[in-house]
Parts: structure tokens; sequence; C-alpha cells
């Protein structure tokens, strides 16, 4: 391995992109924004207004899979990072590059999804670009979106905010989205139920702060707030009990959960029999070896709620058009409390057959160019 | 000309990306913001605030050139993007594709210059991305970087603003960055004063609007102004006699002023020989063939100024570290009042033997990679 050469793993979300990160990124552009390591920034610019601002770019191969394109991808992916940071998503860029000799017919088939996709999201595209460059020197179409969008008072979600008792959700079945990208790109046959589940979950995560929220004083009042009478700003009287959102994409719920791990400094335990997967995809990774917890999905999320909310914020998730098969599939543990023979942060499996097993972050690169 | 491929010049900013952009995009996702089709888009996102959201993704090739490489071009040139918007540069995403392969050393350079660069003009880069695709999937690097900045109140700069006596000063020479990277790519020897002028000019843009303001009641009071007696307000109170500000990047002064003129439904004149350009600029464009009206600059601004303020803007810019070559270039006329025989909107040189020509906007890829 050379270590002067960028690897596909460096692009994984794994351990290998993470200590790209720590090492060569955050001691150069060191800022509170930044180091939080969300899923997008969130940035008071005064007047008591906090915006979530966040920003990915889609390489996905093939451009076209059973269940989306990168077009939509592309919104969904932007929409669900500002959404998962609290923020109500609503201005989105779009920067294409694009391949000489692409061509335009699959290009306005991915715009008109774009369009759509911005349509059902409830989001505007109000920017963009469009680079091309020549023939052999990228593959058909990259494209970038970032975006937008005012986080109500008093939501505070982050993946450090995970506490001891606290349970996970996640919102449906896991794996989709990766298992589709290999089986298409490998021109596997598959059921016709194996698709990718990239959708928008903006309203799912405004259900989950309706059903989260508490009757609460907020201790602190942001000293900036100029106008506190207001009506409008009535909901910095309340607080959530939901504290963690995230969508795990790159690297699936086995990285994500390890972030939030390593982010709060507890443990996770998760339990094998109550992961909801479909059998088709269950049987998809049997068959080739992949292991359903770093697949990665493009519709789901995973929420870190209060024990005495979660039953609420439960039925508010299956309510949703996109939560349909949600569970509770663990619960956090902290450090110094657990009688568990490994005390240490990090997420445990516990295995249908009773024992527990680490749950690392991904290391080498599964599937490369997953979104 | 296969219609149904992308071609190079879809993404040279000419008359073919227009053509992509007004045929393809805009019937797509059209809303006020984004029709405005300026370097970004302004989103009022409530209690009275105008943010500033513009997105940009850098091809550049070669990466390295004489006077900077495509880490520093990406952060100035979404800084200036804002700043030409009127926004005041604050928060960067920074999202990188790279390329399986690509040298760790080079990299760790790239994101230097991006943390200098975003030091320079005062901005925060505050979340990314990473993806890496296999080799010959890419070219090395491309960067995005998408950004925001406040309006200050009272500030209303866009390409539709243009006004029958407007004058329009380049806040300095011009085509140094096009011809850097032609000559580079070429492997041509030069003067070592032929360089990239990549730079941040939000300060300039600063200077500008100070030295524009006039002390007159805006008429329309913002009706979402929440606190119109707090005294932050009190810019609120005043107007700007600058009307557009805008880079001329991809397709030069050519192609920018043939923009505004048609944003704004006017005529611009100007001169040949009031166009600042180094010799050592000029001897290589006539050596190449190159019209330097249409070649990029990455550190330049054009300004459309109402004429009781002109010099005063002038000097303003020429004060600026990156303005002392700042001049008056031209004039806009309004169509109905002209006594020219081409009594129709666009971009007219006065030579220097005293007739005019029609400058067009670009049409086939000079250069294609430029940024």
């Amino acid at each position: 391995m050379d270590k002067n050469r960028i690897l596909l793993d460096h692009g994984s979300g794994g351990k290998i992109a993470h200590s790209l990160l720590k090492e060569m990124i955050l001691p150069l552009f060191n800022n509170d924004m930044l180091s939080r390591l969300d899923d997008g920034a969130i940035i008071n610019i005064g007047t008591g207004t906090r915006i979530a601002f966040s920003t990915d770019s889609y390489v996905v191969d093939p451009i076209f899979f059973p269940g989306g394109n990168i077009g939509e991808l592309a919104i969904n992916g932007t929409v669900n990072d500002i959404a998962m940071c609290g923020g109500d998503p609503k201005y989105i860029s779009a920067a294409l590059i694009l391949e000489e000799g692409f061509s335009t017919d699959d290009l306005k088939i991915i715009l008109n999804s774009m369009a759509e996709a911005a349509k059902k999201a409830g989001v505007f595209v109000v920017t963009g670009d469009t680079k091309v460059v020549p023939k052999g020197k990228a593959d058909k179409i990259f494209i970038n979106t970032s975006g937008l969008g005012v986080i109500p008072k008093g939501v505070n979600l982050s993946g450090s905010n995970a506490k001891a008792g606290d349970k996970v959700i996640i919102s449906g079945t896991i794996a989709d989205h990766g298992i589709t990208i290999l089986s298409s790109r490998e021109n596997l046959k598959f059921d016709s139920d194996i698709k990718s589940d990239t959708a928008p979950l903006n309203q799912m995560v405004k259900r989950i702060l309706n059903q989260s929220l508490i009757d609460k004083r907020v201790i602190e009042q942001s000293p900036t707030d100029k106008c506190p009478t207001d009506s409008s700003n009535s909901a910095s009287n309340f607080n959530y009990r939901v504290h963690v959102l995230r969508d795990p994409t790159r690297g699936g719920v086995g990285t994500t959960l390890n972030e939030i791990a390593s982010q709060s400094n507890v443990r996770i335990n998760i339990w094998e029999d109550a992961l909801p997967i479909k059998d088709s995809v269950r049987g998809m990774c049997e068959l080739l070896g992949f292991d359903p917890l770093y697949l990665a999905n493009e519709g789901k999320l995973l929420a870190v709620v209060s024990p005495e909310s979660t039953n609420r914020v439960l039925e508010a998730i299956r309510q949703d058009e996109y939560g349909k098969d949600a569970a509770i599939i663990g619960e956090v543990v902290g450090i110094e409390n657990s009688d568990k023979p490994l005390e240490r942060s990090g997420v445990f499996l516990k295995t249908s057959i009773g024992g527990f097993r680490i749950v690392d972050m991904l290391t080498g690169e599964q599937l490369p160019r997953i979104c």
C-alpha cells in the first residue's frame, strides 16, 4: 500500500477516510463548526438565526439503477444531511461536472429527476454551475449539491449528544441502496424488491421533532436573539427529546453508529434480531459475502432518543411514507456503568445466539462509488 | 457536431453554455432566485436577513500554475461570487473528488493553499466531503466550493440593474489567468509577470460599497424586518450607487458584459484604448491568436456605477491591494437613446482607429478547463 497515494478507501466513509479528515484536513481548517463532524455545519448568522449548511458530491456508478438515478440521489442526499442537523431544507445548489460526449438525453432524464426530487422534498434549486471536461477525464457525470435550511429554535442535534439510556431507532430496512448498486454493477438478476431506498427524510424529521418536543424553558436564551417577545419564536421555549439524527449512507449503520459512539464517548449496543432487513437483501448479502451493517442506505435515518419518548417517536416515524418498517434496534450504555466485559466506547452487536461482537468502523472499501 | 452529446463548449460560459442553461435547466427549476442568473442566489431567510449563496466546481488543468493552484482558485472563486452578489462571504464548503492514485503530497499542498486562501479572505471552511473514484475516472482532483454571506441591508446588486449613463470600471489588467493556464499547458516559456491573478475581492467590494453609499431612505422597508429600530440595521436607511458587480471569469470581460447587457436590456460601449492589459499578456495573445476580451480573469471585477460616483469608486478600487490598475473602460447606453446605427442591446468596442465593432458572447470553446 503506497502511503503517498490516494486509495479508493479514502472515500469510503470508513476508517481511512476518517484519518484523512482528522490528520490532513481538520488541523488546517480548524473551527468549531467543522470540528463537530456532523452531517453539516451549524452556522449562527446573527439575529438569532441558525442555519444548517451541508455539501456532498455524487459519483455513483452506475448513474441509473433500480429505484433511482444520480440526480435524485444528489437532491435527497443533501436534503437529508440538512435535516439530520435539524435544519428545514429549502435552498439547494447544483453543480455538474460533465464528461465530453455524455448523452444529452441522459442528462435530461437526470435533470428531470432532480427537479422532481426537489419538488417532492419541497426545496428550490437556486444556483448552479456546469463544467465540461474532455472525454476520459471524468466518468459521465458527477453532481455536487450543497444546501441550506433554517434550524428551528431549541433544536439541538449532534452526534455528540447521545446519552446513556437513550434508545436507537432505525427508520426502516437496511442495506437496500448498497446491495442495489452492487447488484446493478455486477449485472446480477434479482428480485424486483431490491431497489435503492433514495428518499427525502425532511418530513419524517419534522414528525420526529414534533413528537419529541417537551414543554421546558431553554436555559440558555441566545444572546443575539433580538426579538424575544415575537410570537413566531415561541419554539425557543421548548426542548427536544431526540438527541441525534443521522442518515447511515456510506459505511452503513455500522460506521455511522461508530461515529456517534466516538463523538459522544458512549457504548452503543444493537440487537441483531431487531435489525429490519428485506429477505431478498439478506439473501443477496449472504450470496455475495457482504455485511448489511456496512452497506449504504439513502433513505433511512438513525434516531437516538430519550427512553421516555422512544415509543412516540417510533410511531411518528412509522406514520411517515418512508418509515413503515421502523424499529428500535439498540440502546446507549454509559461506559462507566457497563456491566459487560468490554468496557469501552464503541458499537456492539448482540447476536441471535446471545453473545456480543464488536462492530468496528468500516475498514477497507467494500464498494467504491456507492453514492 | 452531434446534437445529442455534451461538448466542451457546454462548459465554456459562452453561447452554448447559456443555451444549455436556458433550454434545459431553467424550465425545470424555475424560481425567482435561479432565474436572476447572477453569480449566486439571493435568499431571504426571514427576520429580514438576506443571504448570498453560490456554488462552483473547479476542474482547472494543470492543477498547479504560475500564481496559484486549484485549491486557492476554488476558495477565491466562491468568495468572489458571493461578494459580487453583495454578500459578505463567511462560510465555505469544500467537496473533493479525488482520482485513485493521486499524490497525497500534492493534496497536502492544495489543502494548505485552500487554508491560506480562506484565512486571507477571512472565511471559514465549515463543512466538506471527500469522494474517491477509480484511476482513470477523474483527472487528479476536482474541487467544489459553495458558500454563504449575509448581504448588508440596502445593497441591491444584479446584472439586471445597469442603467443608461452608468460607467463601467474594470479593477485591473485583463486576461492574466487565461493566458497563464494556456501557456502552462503548452509548456511555453514566458515572462515572469505572466501569472494567474487569482485573488479574493471581498475587501475591494466593501470599499466600493462604502464609497457608493448615498444618504437616501430606502423606499421599500422589508416587511419581514422585525426589529426596525435596532441600531445595527441602520444601513437599511441607505442606498448604493453601484448597480452591478461581476467577476469576468470563464468567457472573460466580453462574455460577462454581454450577460449584463442582456439582463439589463442595454447597450454597453467599451473603449479599446482604455482596457488595461499587460504588455506581456498582449504579446502572448497576439502570438497565440487569442482575444484577451474572452480570456478568464480570477481576481478582477467589473463594476457598473452611477456617473456621479464613478471617480470615488475608481479611487476606492485603486486603493485596494488587488485594484492598482483599475480603469474606467466604458459606459452604458440606453437603446432608445442610441444615436449609433446599431440600435440594439449588446456590447460594442470602440476601436483605436475610431470605429465600433460588435463584441459578441463567446462562441466555441477557446480553452477548456480554465477554472
